[in-house]
């Protein structure tokens, strides 16, 4: 039998380095002032920030899910980066935090160079966008573990906040205002489902227009998550805020939840924003229940901040001249914890 | 057509809520004074520890890799957390650091509670050895990415070193000692190529007995990754030390120069250290050159220490009392950064 060699068993080293050089470039273009030192060593450092009395760091990992099946079919791969970045350093912000740098981990069958360069394009773009350092990272080929062409991303947030300022839900009182952002689409949430319904029950292809929408399934399912760093950072410097949700996997039900006290309870207003026509569109095609929508999906608002009520008009002027949607979408109650839904159905 | 749920498209929250369940109090079990509040909120929190002048954050991130593989065969998953937070850890510890926390993302096509907390025992097991504490993660259910019962496995380390006292290898000076530590076996790198030899070209199921080493497949090749940190700390404080590597792919070829200035040649005696059986089994098994074998795989030391020759035995000594086993395996010498080998070939 022939001799083996690390190559023949599936990993090519020679091409992760190739890999590594045009990641490089691409990643410094991110470092903050606190970055010390290049990429290629065996861990990356980042000083403590000054200015920061009693600072604590706020963690944060996720991954994009199963939008990357999206990415695989559209070969479309510049993008979910951005989601990466995008899960992580909203669900920093929403405690307060300012995201100080990001790493990532990438595991594909085939190091291909190319591919993971627009890869790290999406992450560098979601880090820039929420001025944060990529300091590293792991590429990962794993020969027998991806289908052909297929990766999967992991990503991992650090970021701080004054100990006195972390925003924690704790204040949150009967009367407060909710605020709603507006989300870019379908965020990184959902997509098993989003996904049966859209190329299953509607037997769709990716580059198939999406019925009503004026748009490519790609163009629609690979809109990349919003990241809503700069504006909430501005926020906090201006307004007392009393609680962030980051609106992922769960959807309004379940995360907002996660921030309000046992005696508080969020009641939304269905008819008080637009909903994006991919939500109806879903909840449709797919006779998914509405329930289950609001438990699956964001239905359009991506990120929820609740103010007191004399903060309400002050805070969508300052998000606004940001680009933001901002819409009132409720209040806090008093009673159990959980969130009420009243007003107007879906799609009307 | 009947409605759609979240549930139906593959992804099972209850499971997912019954999972962070067990979790949550083998999680807890690791929290050091520095963490704030419990899992659960959108990201963890952690007060920088008191004591650093100027605390920098160091970070890394890795996965297992195909050592995976194995454990999906042997079906045992208390282990490969151990290696996950080895790779991380160890790679700080390189620098001088202490690691802090840690987090993990866990990736599998179906969430079957039970497998996930044996891999999260491993997990908090290696938290535990390596004094960090384990402060989040994100469990992702994705069908349709993992062949049933896979998963992939990815981990994030952050610790902190005063600037003034990170070890990089810039002082590195001919004449300078390689101190090796012992691996415990292939540690979590060069499984492509080991699987290879053991199932392909020897035929081997993974309980079946490994020839000449008293073993069975499984328990040599899911030997957990030793976890340097706490004797590796303690050396820190009594002896100057100049570089460290971590032994991981690429092996000591690759790794050493990592850390090595540029007129600096590392020359190893490869008759100077205890090659454990399973490399040279590999080698002859497979037909690997000599040289592949040592630049993918650790050949029985996990981590280099590089100190001035009066340090040698105050290192030895002091590590041999936390059980390590440690070999002089060569020096450093004026030439261009990289390793050269001498001495006895492998084997012997």
């Amino acid at each position: 039998m022939d001799p083996l060699t690390y190559k023949q068993s599936g990993v090519d080293l020679e091409a992760a380095e190739e890999a590594v050089r045009r990641i490089g470039p691409l990643a410094r273009s991110t470092f903050r002032r606190e970055v010390l030192g290049e990429i290629g060593a065996f861990a990356a450092f980042v000083k403590v920030p000054a200015g920061y009395r009693e600072p604590v760091l706020v963690s944060s990992t996720d991954g994009v899910g199963t939008k990357l099946k999206v990415a695989f079919l559209a070969d479309r791969h510049d993008t979910v980066g951005i989601d990466l970045v995008a899960m992580g350093v909203n669900d920093l912000l929403v405690h307060g935090a300012e995201p100080l740098f990001f790493l990532d981990y990438l595991a594909l069958g085939k190091v291909v160079p190319e591919k993971i360069e627009a890869i790290v394009k999406g992450i560098v773009e979601g880090c820039r966008q929420a001025g944060c350092a990529l300091v590293g990272g792991e590429t990962a080929e794993l020969p027998d573990f991806y289908a052909p062409g297929e990766y999967d991303l992991a990503g991992f947030a650090v970021g701080m906040v004054e100990r006195g300022r972390i925003v924690d839900g704790s204040k949150v009182t009967p009367g407060d205002r909710l605020l709603g952002l507006a989300s870019s689409g379908l965020h990184s949430n959902g997509y098993s489902l989003a996904r049966k319904v859209v190329f299953e029950r509607m037997g769709l292809k990716v580059g198939d227009p999406l019925p009503g929408l004026g748009k490519s399934v790609a163009d629609e399912l690979l809109a990349p998550t919003r990241i809503y760093v700069k504006p909430v950072l501005d926020l906090l410097k201006a307004v007392p805020v009393r609680a962030m949700a980051h609106i992922t996997g769960g959807g309004l039900s379940g995360n907002l939840p996660r921030v309000l006290p046992n005696t508080c309870r969020a009641v939304i207003d269905k008819g008080t924003w637009p909903v994006p026509s991919i939500f109806p569109l879903i909840r449709e095609a797919g006779r998914v229940a509405e329930a289950e929508m609001f438990k699956t999906f964001n239905m359009g608002i991506g990120l929820v901040i609740v103010v007191a009520p004399e903060h309400v008009e002050h805070c969508r002027g300052l998000l606004a001249s940001f680009g933001e949607t901002v819409s009132i979408i409720g209040e806090i109650r008093t009673g159990a914890r959980g969130v009420e839904y009243a007003g107007e159905r879906l799609g009307r």
